[in-house]
This record gives structure tokens, C-alpha cells and sequence, in this order.
């Protein structure tokens, strides 16, 4: 798993129907890199979380169908301990 | 999921059948590499897109028959708000 | 496989229920980056271990219907020979 | 999908029943990297290709008992188009 | 698949009843990283090999309730040809 802080909400057009309704975030990686993943636990712009990748993700997402490669999965409590700007 | 944007349709030679007949197109990806994607929404050049991978590509593609490891996914239409030429 | 240092255990609030019960752990990677993996074997912090992912991860993990594509499946012994500081 | 230039065919001692018959190539990835594909489409060196990975690379080699992580699946008419030295 | 330089066996405590009892074994990337694989073949340290990922890894261990996600495939007998310090 992964540890990404939540960015913006991503707003589509020509939307996959098996998408379903959850939304899809904008991750931005440690690296400093930028990712996407669907969130069924409603996290808000800022959070550190981590996610789940690939077969898992579907099942993660709550429904094998859903169409997800990335999923967010928790929120971190103790990201401080973490996420040390000393060891980035 | 990634986010990537369009460039050119490949065309292929010895194509293998279980492509199917949906075009695929050169993937650029936010770090300046290079990938290709399976298009079934049909977006245009310098579309703006996020694609989904693995397993589920192949569900993306609309039959899981269709060999594809990535798969155009949704045109993203708030793209200003997340590629943001101050953080590349 | 991957060679992962153990770090810190990750405490969550909005757990998904099919992460069971098993710790989650800060994995430390040889390049300087940070993971998540499941520890079903009871490491403690700085304990070099190894790493199984995607689908084999679940299994790993004891049951195919825990969420995790990242597990902890050995602590490994002869690290000393392994992790070699003259070539990191 | 991925781009890759192909290289030499591999000629391999303790080879494993279930790789079949396929010639395997050394794959020369656009980033300078060195991957190994298998190729079921008769493809010669230096011809640029595109690959699929992971469980679809099975479908591809055209036996889902093939063991394969990568195959070439078509080779690329318009690569003059997209692998512009400008953008290396 | 890839291409990988062996290193040293891998002793482990804590060991999953899952893996099995065939030797694991650090490889050495091209690029100067450090995996980890199962050798079913029996190779000797400095033996060039190719690996496979992924779902197919287990089937390449001989054994679909084997745990792995990357192992040995395979020794390469001209890898004078392809491992070119040269290009390195």
C-alpha cells in the first residue's frame, strides 16, 4: 500500500458507467508525484492516507465491478510520526 | 488511476485479434514519459484523461475479452485546477 | 519480492472492515521510500524483512478476502550480507 | 500498454516447460531500460512494438497457460510520429 | 520479464508455511536495485536469469498456492550479448 495526501476533487466527462458514483481524488505521492483513486470513505482536501492498489482496489472500493486500480482505504492518524519532513 | 494526456492514434501492423478494434493512442505522462492506452470514450489530442490499469483495464475496455493493460477512461474536465505548471 | 525495512505501525480512523485486524506497518524501502505493508508475522520496528505484493499479498495475509497488496512474509536472518551499505 | 525497440532474441538453458515455444526478445524501453518480451507476432531487430503486461501479457502469447508478463502485440507503422528525438 | 544477476540465498525466520521450500534469492537489477526471488531452477551466485512478475510468478514456481510474485525463469547463456557494459 501507498501513503498519499488527498488533493483536489476530479470532475470527468465521458464517464465510464461502471465508474459508479463514488468520487474519484486527485493523490499527491511522497515523491511529489500525482496520482488518482476513488474514495469511498469521504476524506477532505489535506488528508494522509493510504491506499490500495490493483485486484485489491476493487474490493476495497466495495463492489468487484467498480472500476478502480486505487483506492483510498484509511485515514492516518499518526501521520506525523510519518511523514517526517526531516527523512523527505 | 494516472492522469495522462493524449497525443497521436498508433497504427499497428500484426495486430494481434483480441485488440479488438478500439484505437489506441499515445499516452503522455505527467513526468514526460510515454505510454499507450486503449480508447473507448474517443477524446482528441491534448485531451486531458485519467486511465485505469490492470485488470480492470480490461473491464474499462467493455469486454474483458479485449487485451489491454490501460485503458482512457474519463476526459478530465477540471484539469487547470490539478496540472499546474507551478508544481511539475 | 522486495527487501523492506519495518517502521512505524500506522493507526487509522475510517478502517474499511476487510483490512481485518492484522497491524499495518511503515515499510522503509533500500531507494529512501516509504511503503505500507500487513504484517501478519509480528515484526518490531527496524526489523528487515520481506515483502510479497499484488495478488499473492492476500494470500499471504491469510485469507484471500483481506484488502492488502503489500505483506510482510518473512523476517530475513543474513541481512547483514544482504543490505551492504558499500553498494547503497 | 508500453513502446519498447527490439533488441536480441535470448537463448536460455533450464528453460521452463510452461514458457512454450515463443522466441523471447530483450525489449529496449524508451527510458534506456532493458525488459524481456515475448514475442508471438515474428517481430525483427530493431522494429519499434508495443507490449501488454501482466495478466492480459497471458491472452496475448495466445495461450492463457503461456507463462508471460510482457508480449509484443502489433508493431507500430507511425513510430516516425511518436518517438521524436526532440522530446528524448 | 527481466533480466536479473544473482546474489546471495536469503535465510529467513518467521517463515510462511506458503512459500514453500524452494530457495529465495536476492537479485541484482540492471538499474543497481535489489529484489528478491524464488529460484525453482537451481542457480548459482553471478548466474544472469530472467524473472517473471506478477500472477504468472506462481505458476513459474511450479505451484499455483506458492507464494511468490517474482521468480526465476530461466538462466541466459548469451548474456555476453545483451548485458553490455557499454550501455549500462
Amino acid at each position: 500500500m501507498q501513503i498519499h495526501q488527498i488533493g483536489r476533487q476530479i470532475t470527468l466527462t465521458s464517464r465510464l458507467d461502471d465508474l459508479g458514483h463514488l468520487p474519484l481524488k486527485e493523490l499527491k505521492t511522497l515523491g511529489g508525484g500525482t496520482a488518482v483513486g476513488m474514495d469511498p470513505i469521504g476524506t477532505k482536501e489535506g488528508d494522509w492516507v493510504f491506499t490500495i492498489a490493483n485486484s485489491a482496489a476493487r474490493d476495497a472500493a466495495g463492489d468487484k465491478r467498480l472500476l478502480s486500480d486505487l483506492t483510498v482505504s484509511g485515514i492516518i492518524d499518526n501521520w506525523q510520526d510519518i511523514i517526517n519532513p526531516d527523512d523527505k
